[in-house]
């Protein structure tokens, strides 16, 4: 069953969402639309794209990603795209938070198709494209049609494949995401942050309370925490923040 | 295709909201329930109308709103409303919320009917109006039914259709939105923050990355915003701060 | 109509809540899902569970809750339960969330039965059960189906079953909830905090702008508020404060 999931930096809590939301139930009222994640590290578009290509594995296949994180709102030179890897449909602008996703798969030599969308709507706005442009996009790629538009390359330089060794996104707990993915280190690696060693864990309840510890997270990146404790504050750790692996 | 708007004070984080969603989900299990807003500005009533009446016209046109900004919470004196507006129905207390929209209405001759809604729930709480009250009264007008009540004059100041000329919402990224609608200002008309006159441009991407500006949001209100940065630390602006025309 | 309610600590920002809802809509894509709480008092047990007691009660019977507030994520030796108190099912890790409520039923001589979920998904993570084992239970319940399980004891002291005479929430406007229950403690009696009386009000248009009072909250609950102010600060009150009867 298609599902519309949406990925942006446009917080939970501003007026933003809802009327994405509205357009998607007016125009595909029969598909059930997912947040995912609205406050996705705001204008940085590689950290997001590294998180979106964890994140988004734990989607049907058939879902359509609907992702906005972008620092130059508006720009009309700007190109919209609805780009399909391997199989599933990521529509946006295009600026780059599609590119890991997209690296990967030609890395791995899986399908990668992009369409540039030409069609445009009655009213658009210069500031919310997400609302009208690209949710009525994704509300048709739901439906299963494809908006006018042409085939064009996607040019990924394959080094966007690679994992990004910083700290990526930090949620609630004060958990703290890294770019890294677990299946490429070793599974007895740990992560280092300035030169001190983080310990590996599989999971919380095998650390002391108050013990930092890294280890892999349910969507295969490796994340730093402290058991019912705030890493990220009592590391002194902030997006951005590099690690490194200590094999 | 109806669909229940919501937009409240409630905060998205709390156990409010989901208690009224689980009313709508057993009173009108067919329509799609959409949260514009429940950051509305907290016991500010005014500020909060001026929102509500720009917001709105995202939303189609058969939609039922269910507003509840209510400093005076749990006032049985306070009349329980449900207003038509141009074809779309607003339920919550009468209090002012819908009197901006009431007020432009009546100014351009337009439908303004209100019907004070004499239904009350088997149980009903002191302080929980939202629920109890206002939920199944908005499900039954989405679902056709005009709860049992008396129409009533709506006695509105025509003044309350002006605009209102400053800060009425700050959103996360700090950009900063007022009551002023663009329509009737000049289309290069600039706002004034205390003596400091901020540039006019159509979007983000037309101003350099840091530079303060303002433009026409996608609902039609002023905004201020910095690019890449936060306008209302940057200016200094906050709920309230005033602002002026610059033509 | 059943539903399926989320009360998590996971956070409403985060990119959690989305994945489990994701699941859901799969394996339950007939059943609404409301989320009731995801800012649930972290790695909170007990204050959680005096929550969701009393917030519980204002859905469906048939509902079937979704419950994880869990400090000992990915341990394996905590039992996944689905718990049926009073016709309603509660699923997550048993770990006393669930145990207020199963308490006060076995006081009431209401049924309660308790089954060990042995099923387990092809995929299980280390540290997020929620998606990947309580959210397919939960589907499976919703849709009427028993998850392949024993039954077992459910040990639960009656001690448990009694109110907490503390702060359990503060919610966004600062109103604070209490583990006291009103209906036991007489209709006149005052919350104290410190030695300071709160005197108490039916609501919160009762008393002057300013003013701190205590009421029973529309979930039955005994809560400190400030007029349009913010009683947590105001008061100097956290989670886990002590608060005392003044009958």
């Amino acid at each position: 069953m298609p599902m519309i999931v949406l990925f942006t930096d446009f917080g939970s809590d501003g007026p933003y969402v809802g009327q994405m939301k509205a357009v998607l139930a007016q125009q595909a009222s029969e598909t059930p639309v997912i947040d995912l994640l609205h406050t996705a590290p705001r204008f940085n578009v590689r950290a997001s794209a590294h998180l979106l290509a964890a994140y988004i594995s734990a989607f049907p296949a058939d879902s359509v990603l609907l992702g906005v994180v972008d620092p130059g709102v508006g720009d009309v030179r700007r190109k919209a795209v609805a780009i399909n890897i391997m199989g599933r449909w990521y529509v946006g602008p295009e600026n780059g938070l599609f590119d890991v996703l997209a690296a990967r798969a030609m890395v791995g030599q899986e399908d990668v198709t992009c369409r540039e969308i030409t069609w445009r709507p009655e009213n658009l706005s210069n500031s919310f494209h997400g609302r009208d442009l690209f949710a009525p996009m994704a509300a048709r790629l739901a439906c299963g049609e494809i908006p006018p538009g042409v085939q064009i390359d996607w040019p990924v330089s394959v080094a966007v494949a690679n994992d990004l060794s910083e700290v990526i996104f930090i949620d609630h707990y004060g958990n703290v995401i890294t770019g890294v993915r677990a299946s490429n280190i070793a599974s007895t690696a740990c992560l280092k942050v300035d030169e001190r060693i983080i310990m590996r864990a599989n999971t919380f309840c095998e650390v002391a309370v108050g013990q930092a510890f890294c280890y892999e997270n349910a969507n295969g990146l490796m994340e730093i925490a402290v058991n019912q404790g705030n890493a990220a504050r009592g590391l002194g750790l902030a997006m951005g923040s590099r690690v490194a692996i200590h094999e």
